[in-house]
C-alpha cells in the first residue's frame, strides 16, 4: 500500500473533479485527502492537491504518470504526481545562527520531515560536531562577501539535492547560482515581508518601535527577499525589548515559520501561482 | 446561479468521490470547493463537504435532493444538500451579558452571518433597544431559575427558528425543552471545556491561577457544558488580572468563538460525529 | 480616596526612585503600581509611571502639580500628574467603516474607556442613529478628497476634545489641521506598519501573497502612516481569503489594536520618545 | 558592576517602595527595573521585585543581606536578596520524549538561561549522546513503575542542585522525595491544566475533540499536576489531527511554556503566593 499525491492546475471549467476521482477509482486508489482552490470558478485558475492510497511496489509512480497523461491533456493541465515513500532529497545551507539548523535536524530525526538530507553545508565550521552527531555529511565551504565560493557550492548542490533550505544562510545567492541550480530554494528571512528586506531586520524592527515582530518563510527568486512567502509567523514585543531580545524572540516565528514551509514543501502541499503561493 | 452544498458521511470506500462528483458534473454543477476528511481510510467514516454552483430557481434543491438519492443509497449514507440562498433561522436567547449580542447583530447586519434572525429573546428588557435599532423583533421573557419559563420560550423558537444561538444566555435549558425543540443549540460557554463547567468559570479560573483563559462554542445537549466542541478561543492572562479583567479579555474570545462557530453553522460546514464535530 | 498617575522621564541617574516614592509617602499616597524603563541604566533616558492612591478632593490636583515640581526640577524632568477621576475627552472622527466606531461606543458604555466622548464626528451620515442610540451628539461634516472641511472640523474638535480617534477616517488630515489641533492623534491603520501604507492595505498584502496580516495604532504625525507606534495586531490568512475576507478578518485586529491603543492612553500608560512609545 | 534583584512580599501599607528604593540609593545602588502587585492597596499582600546595579564583588550580596534586614523586619516582610552572578544549578530530570531537553540545553548553550547544569538524569540511556555533546554529566538511572529508585536519585540531586526541572519526567515523585529534597521542582505538563491531568493528556484531549490544546509549567508539590501554574501554551487543532499530531504540535507549547517558565524562575522573576504564582 502505497500513499500518492497529485499536483494539478489549469484552468477551470466543469468535470475536473469528476475525471481526476474516475481515473483514481479506475486504478483502484481510494482518495484520503482533498483540497482544491480556484482564483474564480468562472474562468479562473484551478488548483487541486489529492492524496490517495494505491496498491503497489517502486515502479508503480512510472505507471502512474503515463496512465494520467490523456487526463491532464484533456485539460491542458500542467501537473505532477508523487509517491510520497519517495521522499526529496534536502539540502541545507547555513551560517553562523544555528537555531534552524538545530530545530531542523531534531524534526527529521523525529520523523517528522518527510526528506532526506544528503548534506549540511555552511561556511561556519562550528556545525560540523553538531551535524556528525547526526550521522550526516558536513561541507564546510568558507564562503563570504568577496569569496561566494558558488561553484564550489553548487557542484555539492546540483545532483545531490531536489531543493535547497536556506536556514539562515547570510550570503545572497547570485542570480547564476539561481539559473544553474533551477530547482527551488526556500529561504527564512528573520523579518516580516515586506517589511524590513535585506540585512539586520530586528535592527529596522526596533529602530522603527514596532509592537510585533514576524519572521517569512519563502521561495528565493532573483530579487533578493522577494519570491513568493510560502508561511510567516509573528512574535509580540514591547518597548522594552532590546535588539538581542528581538533576535531570541524571533528565533520561535524563524523556526516555526521554516519548519511550516518544509514540512508542506515535502509533502506536496504548495503549488507557486505568479508571485504567491497556494499551500493546501 | 445558485450555490449548493452537500455534505455527506458514510463508510469510507473506494469510489465515494468519483460517484459524487461525477453526480455533480451530470447535472451540470461546477465544484467550487471540497473538504473531506476520514477517519480512517482503510474501514473508517467517511465525511465530505462539497460546494458546487448550478443555474437553477427555487425549485432546484427539491429536484437534487430527489435526483441524489440513489448516489447516496449506494453508500448507505447519511446526507443533505442546502441551497445557501436559503437561509437559516436563527433564534437567539440572551440573558445580561451583552457582548455577544452586540457582535452577532453587527456582524449580521454587515451581510457576514448567512442567516435571518427571526428574533432575539431576553430574560433581561434593556436589550430592546438595541435590538430594535436592527429593526428586529425583540421578546422579553423574564425567566430566572425559579420559573424558567420554558413553554414560553418554545412556542417562540419552535417553529420560527432552524436553531438556536444561546448568546450567553445564563439558564440551563431542561432535557425536556431540548427534546421538543429537537433542533441543533449552539451555547457559548465561558470557560475554556472540559475545565471550568458550570457557574463562574472566570472565577474558577482566578482561584485555580491560571495563566491562559479561554472560550468554548459547542452544541447543547442534555448533560450541562458537555455537547460537541465547535470552536474555542484563548487569552493570555497575568497574577494581575483581577475577575472583572478576566471578564473583559474573555469576551474577546467568546465574541471570536460564538461567530466563529455560527459562521460556520450557517455556512453548512460542521458535521457531528459521536461527541465530537468535524469543522470544514 | 482618589487614584492619581504620574508619568515621568529624565536622563537616568541614581535615586530617582527613592526620591518619587519619599515624595508620595510624604504626602500620604499609596503606590499600587509602578513601571519603569531605561534605555540605558548608565547614562541612558528614564521613564517611569507611578499610581497611588490619596485622599483628597477635585482640588488636590493641583496642589500636588505645584508640591511636585521641585522635585521634577532636581532632576531636570518631564512629566505631567493626573487625576484618574478626570477623564480625558475623546473625539471620535471616522468615515464608512464602522466596526471600530461599534467597538469603541460598546466598550465605552460598559465603562471599560476611561474616558469622555464629546461627540462622534463623520462625513457619513448612516452613523446617527447608531451614536443617538447612546446619546451622544453626531456632527455629520461631509468632507471628501476635494473639499476636507478641516477648518470646519478643527472647529468642533480645538475646544471639546483632549484628543482624537481617527477610528476609520479615511481622508489625511493635513499638516495645517495638525498644527492647529496640537493636540494627540491617534489613527488605527488597517495594515501591518510600516508595511502595506496608504490606500487599500489589504488589496496591497493580497497581491503580496501573504499569510499574516495586521493592523497598527499609532500617533498621526505630518508623515502619512508614520507616526509612533503604540499597538499591532495580526490575523492567519491563507490563499483562500479574497480582499473582502482579508477585510472581515482585519477588523478583528482593527477594533482590538484600537481599543488597546486607547486604553493605554486614557490610562495614562503612553509615553512618546523619539518616534517610539513606550506603552507601561 | 554587579546586577542584584531583590524579591519581596508582605502586607500592603504606605511606604515601603520609599524605604526599599531608599534603601539602594544609600548603598549606591541604581535601580533598572521595578515591578510590583498588591492583592489590594488596602490591607492586602504586597510583592514587588526590584533589580539595581551597584558596584562590588563577590562578597557583596553578604553584606547586601545584613544591611537590609533592619528594612524586611519593619514590614515583618519574606523576601532574598540575589546575585544575577551567582547563577542556579538546574538538574534535569528527563524521561523518553526528547524535545524539551533538546530544547533547554540549546537555550543554555547560547547563553539565555541564566542556569548551571550540574547534570542530566534520565531513565532512558539514549540521552547520553546528546548530553556529552555539550559536556556535561549524564547520569543513567533505569527507574521505573516498579522501581522509582528516588534514593539514588535524591542521592544525586540533592547537594548537586538548587531545584529541579521535569523536562518530561514520566514518573511521578513521592511526596516523601519532594520532603527530602525539599527545594522548588518545575514540571511541564502537555495538558492545558486543570483539564487533563495525569497520564496521556493529548489522547483525554482528543478524545473530548477539544479544538485547542496546551501545555502547562508548574510547580510540582504533593499533588498529581497540582503545584502552582508557572506558564501556559497553547497550539489550535482540528478534527483531522491525530493523537500523533496533536503529540507534535504539543511540543511547541511544551517547550515555549516551559523555557518561559524556567527563565522567568532563574532570573527570579516568580514568587509563590497561596496556590498561585506572581510571575513578574
Amino acid at each position: 500500500m502505497r500513499k500518492f499525491v497529485l499536483l494539478f492546475q489549469c484552468q477551470d471549467r466543469k468535470g475536473i473533479v469528476a475525471k481526476i476521482s474516475d481515473f483514481i477509482l479506475k486504478i483502484g486508489g481510494n482518495i484520503i485527502a482533498a483540497d482544491q482552490y480556484s482564483t474564480d470558478p468562472q474562468g479562473g485558475h484551478f488548483f487541486i492537491r489529492v492524496e490517495f492510497i494505491l496498491d503497489g511496489g517502486r515502479e508503480k509512480r512510472q505507471v502512474l504518470l503515463e496512465a494520467f497523461k490523456p487526463v491532464a491533456q484533456e485539460f491542458n493541465a500542467s501537473w505532477n504526481l508523487y509517491d510520497q515513500a519517495e521522499t526529496l532529497r534536502m539540502g541545507i545551507l547555513v551560517s553562523e545562527p544555528d537555531h534552524c539548523l538545530v530545530d531542523l535536524l531534531y524534526l527529521w530525526n523525529a520523523g517528522e520531515l518527510n526528506a532526506q538530507i544528503p548534506f549540511v553545508l555552511s561556511n561556519c565550521e562550528k556545525h560540523r560536531k553538531l551535524v556528525a552527531g547526526y550521522n550526516l555529511p558536513f561541507y564546510y565551504v568558507p564562503a563570504d562577501k568577496h569569496n561566494r565560493r558558488e561553484s564550489e557550492i553548487l557542484a555539492y548542490c546540483l545532483e545531490a539535492t531536489d531543493f535547497l533550505v536556506l536556514a539562515r544562510y547570510m550570503l545572497v545567492l547570485s542570480a547564476d547560482f539561481l539559473h544553474k541550480y533551477n530547482k527551488d530554494i526556500i529561504n527564512i528571512h528573520h523579518g516580516f515581508l515586506p517589511s524590513f528586506k535585506g540585512v539586520d531586520p530586528y535592527g529596522q524592527a526596533l529602530k522603527k518601535g514596532v509592537k510585533v515582530i514576524g519572521s517569512t518563510a519563502h521561495f528565493v527568486d532573483a530579487q533578493l527577499d522577494e519570491g513568493p512567502i510560502i508561511a510567516q509567523e509573528v512574535e509580540y514585543v514591547s518597548h522594552k525589548d532590546t535588539r538581542q531580545d528581538l533576535i531570541r524572540k524571533g528565533r520561535h516565528a524563524e523556526k516555526k515559520a521554516l519548519a511550516h514551509a518544509i514540512s508542506s514543501y515535502v509533502d506536496y502541499r504548495i503549488i507557486k501561482h505568479e508571485n504567491k503561493t497556494i499551500v493546501f
